[in-house]
């Protein structure tokens, strides 16, 4: 204990931030920058979540199954050959770790050239403007096992993590992190996918495109909720055609592991190496009586008990705040479930010297990287300019990157009838457009909201080709307050592209 | 000649329009359904270039091309077996002709039931309002054989042609709408494109990717003059990386047609149906020691005399407004080579009943499907409510849809500079960045044009994947006279997208 303590080194910054992704490099890069002195801390290799474990790698792979995706489209349509394409695994990750291999001594390169002071090791408050700092890493620049580092501001920015699912054999559930590091020859025959939200929709369709037999279970009647419902309806459709179970109406109960006897074809094709366990995946499913009731009352919830077999199961249940190991009592940040609680400066409610951004922060934007990175720019102004900033999500899209990619902005249709709003509603399905019939897309529509009044654009929410792209010019709508004549008279769209067909949504 | 006057039939409209094409189409049907009589007049199956000829089907054969080009682009990222993959160029044409064959009947129909009266035929003008019609479809509606049209007003939108090339031996160079339609199994091993414009670029694009050995023979210095030349260089470099010899100062002198006793290899491949005969094509080049000088005296415009071997010889050396045949004389109206002389409402500066819109027109803008679209808008508008709306062609953005495509709005770096502007250029090659290196794009940049004092976009030129989408974020950015804040800050863009990659272009 005396020698812990003698190890036990105290420094003093301008300001501390917890967490090395996008929020967090932000904030640090641009108080840095000022002259502050500035440490920040992680326990994982520098990045933070979408540059190694989230949405650049997943892009990555997105790509590649995209590429499946249109070479199937075109066939009859002057392709040939394309039967014989097919994802390697082993390749496309190998591909996708020459992006997050460097990552991690790059961004701390990046830090120590800007000034940042880093520290590899856990975080904990030990008091309003004190952190302590665990060392994890034998490979840090920084030698003492413990560090106290005081502060005159501090950010938490240590994103979000899967949430703990609860249920008997959970343990053989694996994590999108794990999937995306999954480093076989191929993907193991069966792969079921734990929730309908965009992890388990973006995964399921690379999946699938690997050549993976996918199951999605999803605990409500709707997957995808903070998406269209009538789009998220086709895309389900298309999920299914390209070999997708969606279950929906389907709550995870339990997984056991099984021997793998009854398996044996399956663990042939999964590599020597392991994962040739079989899994057996319980969950209960609307009865069939209860769907035929339900046609009547509506109502009914009776359900059955249902199992399917696995050789991996994935989790995309929902994330949630990284910030059990904080001790946040410990310096009096109030929190919740949905993170720090902050103002609209993204200021702690409860101590003044504490800021948070990203995934950690209750805000009002989704858990997006896009709102991580303003996040970090809006706290940077905050701190150093003391809260003159206001955070504004206004506009802020969202996508699924399936194939094709779902995409949303502004109000939902539900939203503007609970409001009673005169809202004109545009929605078509658009698979028969020239747009997606060229490239063979038959999942394509979009449904855009209009005030009757001052023809501003509400919302907006695109399925098909591109609409990660589109989106964005009804977001820049809704941000500025455009109307419909600001888009469509006299602008003049590159033509033909998705873009153009932006003139027949309005 | 008793028998052909009173085979004549004569009718009266408030409006004849020549040309069934983009603009056409949109001014007939907004003056028709006003309530007016309107007359349409083709001599060509109805649908004009755009969609028959133009940038719908050459949008399909680019797909295509794009699918080749991107699992090429997969090679050792996670995809195997794409160097089975190829265009069979028959399927690709047939597949392009679902959209082609039925349209003219489609288009027809759509007039009909519009009140809108068709007439197949060449159109003359006779006078300052009357236009005689001879029949050239025994297929048509009408069974006349010459119709005299009287009216008060008179659209000209005949589009354009290609440029006749005055060299001798031209009639054996096709035409981009050949092109087009060449149904043969595969193209031809060895294919010419005479112009280094956007038609030579974007079909050479094609061709390489369908296995022709391709070469562009451009006149100047610089093809794609409206393009910003750093790109074009990029774009020149990428060209020739999959193969296509791009000549530059290179000036088509004639074409010979050879027996084709030295080209069996040729002839065996282009089908025994014909283009067998093997075509020598003279062009003058900069000769070597031309080139040397010039380091000296820069001003060497010496050349040689150089030729090359060719199984076809395609027109990509500019188009002119389709305008010869009208007898624009018999009605006093003044036309140039640019097309018929309007003022800024799209009207004829010498005879007041005519009107004129698209590609036959002399606007302000480019010739280009969104512009003939907006023309057509406007002189409906002018036409019905006699010169209330301005033709403003601001933030018009054009597309060469190369693979990857090339994209330009607003303002070049040398108009600004030649206007003295006090103008930040922020140029960068791109293909390092995640959003190229995840795709396998190697062939990436922009340039990007900032007013110093206002912040404001004044031009934005791309090159890169999905250029041709983005390049309208730009297009809104200059009509609207929005700033770089407007575009950054706090504006949240759909991330990894290309989309995304703006904010690091302001």
């Amino acid at each position: 204990m005396n020698k812990q303590q003698q190890e036990e080194e105290e420094h003093t910054f301008d300001l501390v931030v917890i967490g090395t992704g996008t929020a967090a490099s932000t904030t640090a890069s641009k108080c840095s920058s000022t002259g502050w002195s500035v440490a920040i801390i992680d326990s994982l290799p520098f990045g933070g979540t979408c540059a190694l474990r989230g949405c650049d790698p997943k892009k990555v792979l997105v790509e590649a199954a995209r590429i499946i995706d249109s070479n199937q489209r075109h066939k009859n349509k002057g392709i040939i050959g394309s039967e014989a394409v097919h994802i390697k695994w082993s390749d496309l990750i190998r591909f996708k770790r020459t992006f997050t291999d460097p990552f991690p001594k790059n961004r701390e390169d990046g830090y120590i050239n800007a000034g940042i002071v880093p520290f590899h090791g856990h975080a904990r408050f030990i008091g309003p403007t004190t952190v302590k700092v665990e060392k994890v890493h034998n490979n840090s620049n920084n030698n003492d096992n413990t560090s106290i580092l005081d502060a005159r501001h501090i950010l938490i920015a240590t994103g979000s993590k899967p949430m703990n699912l609860n249920v008997p054999g959970s343990e053989n559930i694996i994590t999108s992190d794990q999937f995306l590091d999954f480093g076989y020859d191929s993907l193991p025959d069966r792969i079921v996918f734990v929730g309908g939200g965009y992890i388990s929709f973006e995964f399921a369709h690379i999946a699938a495109r690997a050549g993976a037999k996918v199951t999605i279970l999803h605990r409500g009647k709707q997957p995808l909720e903070h998406f269209d419902p009538d789009l998220v309806n086709s895309l389900v459709q298309r999920s299914r055609d390209i070999g997708i179970d969606v279950r929906l109406r389907s709550e995870l109960k339990s997984i056991d592991k099984s021997s793998s006897i009854l398996s044996s074809s399956s663990s042939t094709t999964t590599g020597s190496s392991g994962h040739s366990n079989k899994l057996i995946v319980h969950y209960s499913s609307p009865s069939f009586s209860s769907l035929d009731n339900s046609k009547h009352s509506g109502n009914n919830d009776e359900k059955s008990s249902s199992k399917l077999e696995a050789d991996m199961v994935v989790h995309g249940a929902g994330r949630e705040p990284n910030i059990d190991t904080l001790d946040l009592n410990a310096a009096g940040i109030e929190y919740t479930r949905r993170g720090i609680t902050v103002n609209e400066y993204l200021q702690s409610v409860s101590n003044p010297a504490v800021y948070a951004a990203g995934d950690a922060a209750a805000n009002m934007g989704l858990p997006l990287t896009p709102v991580a990175s303003y996040d970090g720019a809006v706290a940077a102004n905050n701190i150093i300019k003391r809260n003159t900033l206001k955070s504004n999500y206004t506009g802020l899209p969202s996508v699924v990157f399936t194939i094709p990619p779902i995409v949303s902005v502004g109000m939902q249709e539900k939203e503007a009838k609970e409001k009673g709003l005169r809202v004109k509603i545009n929605y078509q399905d658009t698979s028969g457009w020239a747009s997606n019939r060229r490239v063979g897309e038959t999942c394509a529509a979009f449904k855009v909201l209009v005030d009757e009044d001052t023809n501003k654009i509400l919302g907006a929410h695109i399925l098909g080709p591109h609409a990660d792209e589109i989106i964005n010019i009804f977001s820049i709508a809704i941000r500025l307050g455009l109307t419909t004549k600001d888009l469509n008279d006299p602008i003049l769209y590159t033509y033909p592209t998705n873009s153009s067909d932006i003139l027949y949504m309005l």
